[in-house]
């Protein structure tokens, strides 16, 4: 934190946009690039991705996925294999402008199905060549005509896209959702932001694929936020990118297909979720400086080097939580607590001369506020429990927060009072896309956002259209 | 390894360049792209990246880096502020397609030093701020007008760029070395592929940069290849972007700058400097599955049940190994150590009917050919201290073939005979750019690779043109 900076000057439920700009940037976890619609992830936001990738990146290679590189451009008659892939992607395409060497027009990489099936085609010849399981961690370019936020929607951005081939529907099926799990993983225990996990309505469906399954959570201003997504992609695109392998039985069989893919937006969804008017509130299991031990400064030099060597034994027994300790001395008490507090340190230790004499320290939790004395011998013990414990509530009371404000409607009215008290929305809907349009339009944003895997089935009818319903939906306005 | 792919078919020395292509793909450790001069990194290919990645980020984080990442995206203007910079680079630059909301030219970064610094000269404001020390791992477009290969000259790479700012000259200069030293560490410790370690000619400094340093190696064919470089930027770039900071005493001051990188080129050294005429060979501590482990089948189901026990017993003692347990009965025993040797895996372990009578395995060296019988009770201690022997006789060998090929001539007749046999020439020379550019031009492609740290003094005179000489140089071809 800058010393000409003030701390955040808006309340985040007066306006939640303008706080959002201001945390991320203000806690430095990203800038605002000189093109306009791309960001610049700083140490502080990058070190977010990293726990991010980590936390993933241990889990797909548990399932056999291994990482590999693709480029970036994609020749433009690639997209034209798959029309719905090449009509859903094409506003948002970015070009590279025109080689003399290069015969074709070529993509900055949407998405990169097209370009990694090109090669599949290719490797794939047997059934000893399945499951074929690939992913790549790259940035990704879709030129956003709607408003950029940084991490949320952006031009640029980073991510993993995993792209799987298996012999049988089911097989495919079941990896997809196995995906879909771990990015629930992710959310829930890395993040501690709670999700809805379910299907997207055929509308909302990935261009090229037969079936999308989402993650969704929900935001304090009661917008919905998709966090992940994996398709089922069925055989479509291997017909495009003629991708057959020689069966069990000895004869040429077509495969099945996915992919799946969460990016740096993720980051995003723990800003919204978690932080308040002093800033950035982290969980735990995301930062790698855990704990900010700040000694209390006095004017006696002597009881200062006490103190500190205090300090230092308790920062020692602390290791393994990498704390910070803040012994500058050009900052006063008061600013130091701001800018951890900024910063979204977990845990904050306070000791002064009088804790000393009294032998404990004071140990403040980031995300409550609360203060406890904890006596040295116990401060280990207590910052290890209390670090759990943090991170289960920050969990717990955002999936109060979604739980309590989730309404279930059976009429167009109360649907529209419930967007208008900014819910989350359930409700029964016969399914058909105009009939979902013509909500989006009535209510100019509410989107339906998953059919849960639980408790979608009704036997009411459609709240649109009071046509027989084929599901329960979750609808919000959405980022 | 395909069924119907044949290994390697030309031998190392007799076309390294054919060679090389087959090994890298048969390998499967990347593929041609679709997009000429672009490339497929494979997974096998991405591991050793990976290993590189891993080895090298654990020692700059604890030098204070910090990761980050900035846009692809960089305006034109950027460029033109430092204009040795811009010159450099503008032939290889790749651009976007102009999109309509955009107002001026974005290039696909060749390299972040514009993009960054124009945010530096923001983020830096005291010496407080200082030094600043930041990394990204990306991918680089730079539109190669040579010919291309696989992972040593490509149209899209990826590396790791690091950019730091700092107070004073010296601590910049020391830390820029400092990079340097930990790029020879790369190579020769991890790669086993020893280096020149020394400082660029005026000549070859990178575009904008006071001094540049680099390591270099020495490839079997006598050609050098360059491995990385780290550049001491001086001021300049300081003063194009208008950084500044407010120093100890109150006034404003211009910072200094290093920028420094490493590149998936570092893949290709290991296959040039180590495979054989049956393909790769991977130094023991790049690879994560160190050992391929083979039962060796007989007719009888029984014989077979009790040697597959007894390679799964062994595999189970080498599990921090990675082995790789090749119990499939589609391929035959030669078949699959054709397969493991072309992969470069370090050693392999045969056992069979016989072996389990006596109670040993066969252990082979995947560097040597060297084969040694082992009781299974020794397995575990042996290859422990093998997979170390390997790794450090891959280094030694590489490192005798330089030496023993290195020259130290005097004359320029002497200097012409070294380059026909191949040589790696050490040579006085004068320092001047056209004597430099005269000796490539009647070699028709030799150039100075370094002046070494160690024996660069010289009382001789320059090799070409006689005058006095300012250095000793080492010359050669280079990819």
């Amino acid at each position: 934190m800058d010393k000409n900076t003030k701390g955040i000057t808006v309340k985040k439920i007066e306006d939640m946009s303008e706080w959002y700009g201001q945390v991320v940037t203000k806690a430095a976890l990203a800038d605002y690039s000189p093109i306009r619609g791309c960001m610049i992830i700083r140490p502080r936001g990058y070190a977010l991705w990293t726990a991010i990738q980590t936390f993933f990146d241990k889990h797909i290679k548990a399932n056999g996925v291994e990482n590999a590189y693709f480029p970036m451009f994609i020749p433009e008659s690639f997209f034209k294999k798959e029309a719905e892939h090449a009509e859903g992607f094409s506003p948002e395409v970015a070009w590279v402008e025109q080689k003399s060497d290069v015969e074709e027009r070529l993509a900055l990489r949407p998405t990169s199905e097209t370009i990694m099936y090109d090669s599949y085609s290719r490797w794939i010849r047997s059934w000893r060549d399945l499951p074929l399981k690939i992913n790549q961690w790259c940035n990704i370019i879709r030129w956003e005509v709607k408003d950029t936020k940084i991490f949320l929607r952006s031009r640029e951005f980073l991510w993993q896209e995993g792209h799987c081939v298996y012999e049988s529907e089911k097989e495919c099926d079941k990896d997809t959702r196995h995906y879909l799990e771990l990015y629930r993983k992710v959310a829930e225990e890395l993040l501690a932001v709670p999700v809805l996990v379910g299907t997207k309505t055929k509308n909302d469906t990935f261009p090229g694929a037969v079936r999308s399954y989402a993650i969704e959570a929900f935001m304090p201003d009661g917008k919905a936020l998709q966090m992940g997504t994996s398709h089922m992609l069925g055989q479509g695109f291997a017909k495009s990118f003629d991708i057959k392998y020689l069966g069990r039985d000895g004869g040429w069989e077509r495969p099945w297909q996915n992919s799946w893919g969460i990016s740096t937006r993720m980051i995003g969804s723990v800003v919204l979720q978690h932080g308040d008017d002093k800033g950035l509130v982290l969980p735990p299991r995301m930062v790698d400086k855990k704990i900010a031990i700040v000694p209390i400064q006095v004017k006696d030099a002597d009881v200062n080097k006490k103190v500190l060597a205090q300090a230092e034994e308790i920062a020692a027994t602390l290791k393994k939580y990498n704390p910070i300790l803040d012994d500058r001395d050009e900052y006063s008490m008061g600013w130091k607590f701001n800018e951890h507090e900024l910063h979204g340190v977990p845990l904050r230790i306070e000791i002064g001369p009088k804790d000393l004499e009294k032998g404990h320290v004071v140990l403040a939790r980031r995300d409550t506020g609360e203060k406890a004395f904890v006596p040295f011998a116990e401060v280990h013990d207590e910052v290890r429990s209390l670090l759990d414990v943090i991170q289960d509530d920050m969990f717990n009371r955002a999936k109060q927060h979604m739980t309590t404000n989730t309404v279930h409607v059976k009429s167009w009215e109360d649907f529209i009072q419930a967007d208008k008290d900014k819910k989350l929305i359930f409700a029964a809907h016969c399914s058909e896309n105009d009939c979902e349009e013509a909500i989006k339009e009535e209510t100019e944003g509410v989107t339906a956002r998953c059919v849960p895997f639980k408790d979608a089935k009704t036997t009411d009818n459609c709240v649109k259209c009071g046509k027989a319903a084929a599901y329960n939906v979750y609808f919000a306005r959405a980022y």
